[in-house]
C-alpha cells in the first residue's frame, strides 16, 4: 500500500566494507543508499557527485555508482557542467523530468479530472470533464476517465515522457487493496476495482496502479504540491457535494486501522438532523455538503449546475446577502462540530479547507475556530489552525498522480528493479 | 515515552560474524536478542536454553550468554531441572517472580487507587481508598496516593520484591512529557508532574517514572491483562465522573499527534446540550457520564455515595424499572454517537467498554451496537465488536502498575543497562 509505506530515507546506513558475505544485506543497503540519493536530488536539484556524497554522507565512489545507475534507469539526468573560472566543475544532476511520470485520474460526484505529473513534481498536462456522474452507469464514467487518459498519455508520450504509474481517486470507501466498496453520492459503484479497472482500459505497461478516496489523495496532494515540509501532520477536509477528510499523520496517510477510516462527512452534527445518503441522520455532509448548503441558502441548483451556485454562494456573500451568510455560519458550526470530534481524537495542529469550502473559507474560517475552541478539550494546550487549500479542485487529481512520482523517489527500486543491478 | 515506544523483538539480527568491529552495532545487536529471548520468557515460561534457541533462532551459545546477563540482573530465574527420565534435563528459565517491580497508583475523582504487579504480570499487592477528591487540594490527594503507596512499596520489598518504575493515572489532559495540563473534575490540577512529585514523596530510588491519562493506561491494562493476544487494535471506553477513552493500534497506545488526542468525552453528541465541565455543550461525558446519566435516572447521589448510585441503577435496570432503562437507552445513543464518530475516523473493530460502563453493558450494548451500525458510514464493510470490560475499576492501575513490566520485557536494556554487560 503506497499510501502507507512511503518512507523518506535520510541517513545512510554505514558500511563496515565487510558485508560483502552478506549480498541479502548489501543489496537492501544498495536499496536504502539509491533512495537517499535520489531524495537529495528531489530536494536540491543541480548537485554534483561531490554535493552529493558530502549531502549523504556517502563515499564519492559509491555515489558515482548509484549515480550510474539511475542514470541508466531513466531516473536521472546529467546536465553539462557549468563553466567556472577555477577549477573543473562538476557535472549537475537533477531529477529527470523528461523520464518516468505519473498519471492521475480523479473520478468525482460531477466531474472525471486527469493529469500527468514528471519525476521533478511540474503538472505537465491536464484535462477536466465536467458532467453529472450520479445517474450514469459506472462503466460509462470509466470509460470516459479511460478516454482523457488515453489522450494524456498519448499527449506524454509526444513530450518524450513515460507513463509508468496510475493513481486514481474516488468518492467513496475504498480498502487497502484498492477496491471502491460505496459512494454515497453515485449510483451502482459497489466492489469496484477502478484502477485495475482503468488499467486495463489505458491498455499501457504500467509499473503501478493505486486507487484510494479521493479526499485521501487530496491529502497527499496538499502535502506535496502546497503546504510546507514542515506541515506533517494535518486533516484535509474535501468539501464537495460529499464531504470527506484525509489524515495526514508524520507526513504519511492516516487511513485508519481497516483502511476506512477519515470519514469527517458521517461524523454526526445533529443526531436528529436530516436523512444523509448513507442512511444515518444529520451526518455533517447532510448538514454542510454542497448541495445541503446551497439549498440551506436559498441556492438549490443540484447536479452539474451546482458550480454556477457556488459562484452565485460567492457573489452574495461578497454583498453581505443576509440569508447566505447566516446559511454560511450555521455550516461552519457545523463542520466545526464534526472537526472537533476528529481532532479530539487526533490531536492535530493544522486543519486545510478544500473543495468549495476554499472558495467560501473567507466566510469559513472564523467560525470553524471558534467552534474548535469551545469544542476541542485540548484546545488551549494544543491549538489548530484552519487554513484554506491553495489548490482549488486540482489537489486530488495531483496527489494521485504524484503516488507513483513519490512511489519512485522514495524507493527508486521498488518500480525500477533495474538500478539495483545484477547481483 | 513508553507507551509509544514500546515494540516487541520478534526475530533475530542475524549475527555475520564479522561485526567485532563494529562495537554500536554489536551492542545494538545484544541488546535487541536481550529482549527477544525475554519475549519469548514472557510468552511461554520454563523453556530450556535449548528451547529458547530453537524458539529464537539464536545459537545455544548466544542463548547461555545472554541468558547469564539477565539471570545476574535478576530478571531471570533458572529452575531445578525436571526429573526426567530420560538424558540429561535443560534448566527451565522463568521470569523472576521475586524480581524487580512496577508500582501503579490511579488518582480518580473519587478514589485513589495502587498495586503491584511483578515481572510474570501477576498483580501481587493492591489498595484502594474512596474519597471525593473533587474539592480537595491536589498536594493532598498526592500526599494521601504516596501514603498508600508507600505502604504497598513496603509490603513488597518484605515479599523480596523490588519496585523499580512507577506509572501513574489522572483524570485529565497528560502530554508526552507527563504534564497533567487540566482535570475537568478536579479543582487546581494544572500544571503537575504528578509521577515526579509522587517519586519524590515515595523517596525510593526508581528506574523509570510515567503519567497519563487513566483511560489510555485501563487500555493498556485491558490489552496486557484482559484481552487476547491478537485484540491487538481497538478503542477502551473509561466510563467514570468524567469519560475517556485509549486508544489501541497495533498493540501500541495510539494518544493524538501532540499526545491529547483519545478525548471520547468531549465529542459533541448535541450541540445543544448540557453544558459540561470544560466549557463547552453537549459533550459526551455531560450526557452520559455517571453523574449525568445517575441523575436522569432520578439517582442523583453525587459525589462519593455516586457508587452505590450505580448499583442502585443496575437493581432497577434489572426488574425493569422503565425510567431507567429509558435514561440507559438515552446513554447508550449517546455513547454510540460519539462512539461513531471515533470509528469513522479510525476503522478500529472493537469497542470496550469499561468503569460503570462495564456494569452497565447488558444494557447498553445493544443499542450503541445498534447506533454504531447506522452512524459508522464504513460498518457495513467493517463491523465493529463492542464487548464489556471484564477487570472492573482495576483496569487503569493494573495498566499503571504494567507499564513499567513492560518496558523490562521489551527492552531491558532501557532500565537495566547492567545486561549488555562492560563493552
Amino acid at each position: 500500500v503506497p499510501g502507507r509505506s512511503f518512507a523518506l530515507a535520510r541517513a545512510p546506513i554505514a558500511s563496515t566494507g565487510r558485508l560483502q558475505e552478506a549480498p541479502a544485506h548489501q543489496q537492501l543497503l544498495k536499496r536504502h543508499n539509491l533512495a537517499l540519493v535520489l531524495g537529495h536530488l528531489a530536494g536540491a536539484p543541480n548537485l554534483s557527485r561531490a554535493q552529493l556524497a558530502a549531502g549523504t554522507g556517502l563515499t564519492k565512489a559509491t555515489v558515482s555508482t548509484l549515480v550510474c545507475a539511475l542514470v541508466a534507469a531513466g531516473l536521472v539526468v546529467e546536465r553539462d557542467p557549468a563553466r567556472g573560472l577555477i577549477g573543473r566543475p562538476g557535472s549537475p544532476l537533477a531529477l529527470n523530468a523528461e523520464g518516468p511520470a505519473g498519471l492521475g485520474i480523479e473520478i468525482n460526484v460531477d466531474y472525471v479530472s486527469a493529469c500527468v505529473v514528471d519525476l521533478t513534481g511540474t503538472v505537465r498536462l491536464r484535462d477536466k470533464i465536467v458532467s453529472d456522474n450520479r445517474l450514469v452507469a459506472p462503466e460509462a464514467v470509466l470509460d470516459r476517465a479511460a478516454q482523457a487518459a488515453t489522450r494524456l498519455v498519448a499527449k506524454a508520450e509526444a513530450a518524450g515522457l513515460s507513463v509508468c504509474g496510475l493513481g486514481v481517486g474516488v468518492p467513496g470507501l475504498v480498502d487497502f487493496d484498492g477496491v471502491l466498496h460505496r459512494a454515497p453520492n453515485l449510483r451502482d459503484w459497489e466492489g469496484i476495482a477502478a484502477a485495475e479497472v482503468l488499467r486495463d482500459l489505458i491498455d499501457r505497461p504500467l509499473r503501478s496502479v493505486y486507487c484510494d478516496n479521493e479526499a485521501n489523495l487530496a491529502a497527499l496532494g496538499e502535502r506535496w504540491f502546497a503546504l510546507s515540509e514542515d506541515t506533517a501532520d494535518f486533516v484535509f477536509v474535501s468539501g464537495e457535494i460529499g464531504v470527506g477528510a484525509g489524515i495526514v499523520i508524520g507526513g504519511q496517510l492516516f487511513r485508519g486501522v481497516r483502511g476506512l477510516g477519515g470519514e469527517l462527512g458521517h461524523v454526526t452534527v445533529d443526531p436528529n438532523g436530516p436523512r444523509c445518503s448513507c442512511g444515518s441522520r444529520g451526518c455533517l455532509e447532510a448538514v454542510a455538503g454542497r448541495e445541503a448548503l446551497l439549498a440551506s441558502a436559498g441556492l438549490a441548483l443540484g447536479g452539474a449546475g451546482a458550480r454556477g451556485g457556488t459562484e452565485e454562494l460567492v457573489s452574495r456573500a461578497i454583498v453581505g446577502e443576509p440569508e447566505t451568510l447566516v446559511a454560511l455560519n450555521n455550516a461552519a458550526r457545523a463542520i466545526g462540530v464534526a472537526l472537533a470530534a476528529f481532532l479530539n481524537v487526533l490531536d492535530l495542529p493544522t486543519v486545510v479547507l478544500g473543495g468549495f469550502y476554499a472558495e467560501l473559507a473567507p466566510w469559513l474560517i472564523g467560525p470553524v475556530t471558534d467552534e474548535l475552541a469551545v469544542r476541542v478539550v485540548n484546545s488551549s494546550w494544543s491549538s489548530t489552525e484552519v487554513v484554506a487549500s491553495s489548490l482549488g479542485d486540482q489537489a486530488s487529481v495531483k496527489g494521485a498522480a504524484g503516488i507513483t512520482v513519490r512511489r519512485i523517489i522514495d524507493d527508486p527500486a521498488e518500480l525500477f528493479p533495474e538500478v539495483l543491478g545484477k547481483t
